[in-house]
């Protein structure tokens, strides 16, 4: 760690709890929700690359002499709390929730990449590198929403729930660790720029499938 | 298909299919029932090798012509009930279901290796040389049942049960899928003998914990 600015076991930690859960999370919707097994195969696939960053963050923990278990504790009560809140109802919405769960987590990623060391910075991009993986979901949902418009409705407002969650646990978190805070807030700016990045570019993605971030 | 033996579509169906669900129950069952996080990475990570054995075997199955979720279908529902049959309860019999699992799994590729084409030979050996995965489910229980006697009963128990429901649900698949079944059983030979095989193996393993195969 002595290497490492402080904040960064927590950052990896939120991280590789994110991962672990999403993979695991992603694995039961694809049971549940995928109408056929060709569906619960792409999210599986989804799911398994989780999993795969989930041990490069695990190995990245260790590697700074901490206990990945300890690291990643404290972020599992607000993780799982916006899992909680937001169980896909179908496979609609088990889709979307894999785009803007994806995106979300990836705008994190940029967010931290910009200010962490650079063996860390080095396992941000890889994992970015990975983004294409949930561009199925960002298909399939277009094609519904094209065959059916009356489901976009439903869907933006059900997208508006995930990132409304999502900034609600992430500001949780940030007075909780305010080390993860100052690590990700460069010294002047205020976190709640951040989020205002997130939400921004969580406006284009609903963009992209033509619709409205705000229903 | 033309250079393939009948069945063998069948056989990497069954497989298939065998691999995305354990990769999905497992990973239901790590978020379920490990106590730590770090015991929830540890079945996530059988849940991923699963996952990638699923991606080889889908791949052969598309690279015979055959389109992996018709290759698939006629197994869902036998598996599937095996899974409900078999739901654990806990840690320990989630460990134990992993090594059970993976285990006889492991009987039936060897079982099916020896009657098939070159290319799903060297496809089942890559799955076969992925064996040592399930070893942190048997020292885990191990170590449980060293700490807690009383454990063993009930495990020894639970044990034949899966092992009881799986040879169930293999007789059902052999009635209905007779090419499948004869791809398997060499000719003069009958298919409760291979039944009588794993069931052989299965006490192997069983005594590799001090347990009895039959409580």
């Amino acid at each position: 760690m002595m290497d490492s600015p402080p904040g960064v076991a927590d950052l990896l930690g939120v991280l590789a709890y994110a991962e672990l859960t999403a993979f695991l999370r992603f694995a039961e919707d694809a049971t549940r929700h995928a109408p056929s097994l060709t569906d619960r195969a792409a999210l599986g696939g989804l799911a398994a690359a989780e999993y795969a960053h989930f041990q490069l963050l695990r190995d990245r923990i260790s590697s700074l002499g901490v206990d990945p278990e300890e690291a990643m504790t404290p972020f599992a009560g607000p993780l799982d709390e916006w899992h909680a809140q937001t169980a896909p109802g179908d496979w609609l919405e088990t889709l979307m929730k894999a785009y803007v769960g994806t995106g979300i987590a990836l705008d994190f990623y940029r967010e931290a990449a910009t200010r962490v060391d650079d063996e860390t910075r080095d396992l941000v991009e890889e994992v970015l590198a990975d983004e294409g993986r949930s561009q199925f979901a960002v298909e399939r949902v277009s094609v519904a929403i094209k065959e059916d418009p009356r489901q976009s409705g439903r869907l933006a407002l059900w997208a508006r729930r995930l990132v409304g969650e999502a900034l609600s646990q992430g500001q949780h978190v940030a007075l909780a660790r305010p080390e993860l805070a100052t690590l990700l807030v460069p010294a002047g700016d205020d976190i709640t720029r951040m989020f205002a990045r997130l939400t921004e570019a969580h406006g284009r993605r609903m963009a992209a499938l033509g619709l409205p971030s705000r229903p």
